[in-house]
């Protein structure tokens, strides 16, 4: 026997600590959290900021409307909430960033944990990502008002592959974009409900003929909406 | 003058009342909330549950893992939480769903408000999304423990497009997506932080070339990390 593995380690810097765990604190990701499963670390970014203000921003080079998260006050934030020796993903949730994917999700959940760096104004100064090695990451084509809530996102995608969270509905095997498509549609009782019935194949038992139902059922909803997962394969 | 707008709305059917409006709450969205800017109101679908144990689930139909949420339990929720002539969008949150875009979240924000339905499980019983004419929406492409961090996410986007929430900041002109491109680096004091200075051109005072140089900036980025955008227009 091997010892207990070690819990799965979540580091956020972001300007509101508060805002975590939140949701993630309740439901089965709040009761891995308490069992100890995964371990969050909220970091203020303010306790970083210049001056009697504790001022984090400041005007855009080149001007324009918002303002921007200083590198310095940045790059104070991740050095002091991080060993120099810690190799997990340092990850910035931006809309400019690589989509993110159930792959990455299943990567990232397999290892040892995320340092998440939560972006707000109209973004983080450049040179902070370069000289920090932060890897832009985006949970979608809109735009949101920080990085928090993207990261509460990428978060509960993660801990509910750790081992033990979701138990067998998280095997992954049958769910959408596993296996490259949409799920199949889902029934269960009543048998009838408004004159709508329950597709008789799925009453027969003939367990061959309900995985070929299910599959051309994902095929069909993923060539009629999400096109684009077919033509990658 | 007219009268003041009435606030935008947002209905939450979820089995995780307790999580609305968490990360809502705070910051620039929650003085929105305070303001009266919008309203949201989250209902419990397990106040329809079934029996003494208010039960919302039951086993899939053809078999397989997970549970699957009742047609009949959600529609009587939905059926209680909403006028008849309730013309708000009716969303589900699902990874089988349309894409959400900031074109998307830009219409929903100039509508009345939304119906969120936030489902858990394996999924939603079929035949309520077809006899509630439901939408399904999806974040992106992995899979959440439920709708309900999917439904923040939708909210957030959506409640800072409101007026006065944002201030000019979210404008929307120069921001990722807008022009279906990903934005350009951005820069702030200080001037030389790590040996790293801030592009000349942004310290120049010339409107146009900095206007030139974003613009090269946010194409050369765009076509590097999502030519999939270009390719649409």
């Amino acid at each position: 026997m091997t010892g207990a593995p070690r819990p799965w380690r979540a580091t956020i810097l972001t300007l509101y600590p508060e805002m975590f765990p939140g949701p993630l604190g309740l439901s089965l990701s709040g009761d891995a959290l308490a069992r100890g499963a995964w371990s969050i670390e909220p970091r203020n970014i303010r306790d970083h900021g210049i001056g009697r203000h504790r001022s984090v921003d400041d005007t855009p080079s080149g001007g324009g409307a918002g303002m921007v998260l200083r590198c310095d006050v940045l790059a104070a934030a991740i050095d002091a909430a991080l060993d120099p020796d810690d190799a997990r993903p340092r990850l910035l949730m931006s809309p400019r960033g690589r989509p993110l994917t159930q792959a990455r999700v299943r990567a990232l959940a397999e290892g040892e944990g995320v340092i998440v760096v939560c972006g707000r104004f109209e973004g983080v100064d450049e040179r902070v990502i370069e000289g920090r090695g932060l890897e832009e990451v985006s949970i979608g084509d809109y735009i949101l008002s920080g990085g928090e809530i993207a990261a509460l996102t990428l978060l509960d995608a993660c801990v509910r592959l750790l081992p033990g969270t979701m138990g067998k509905a998280a095997s992954g095997e049958e769910e959408s974009f596993e296996g490259g498509l949409l799920e199949y549609p889902h029934y269960t009782r009543p048998r009838d409900w408004e004159g709508r019935g329950i597709p008789q194949v799925l009453a027969g038992g003939n367990h061959g003929a309900i995985a070929a139902w299910r599959r051309e059922r994902a095929l069909e909803i993923t060539r009629a909406r999400r096109p684009d997962l077919l033509s990658e394969t």
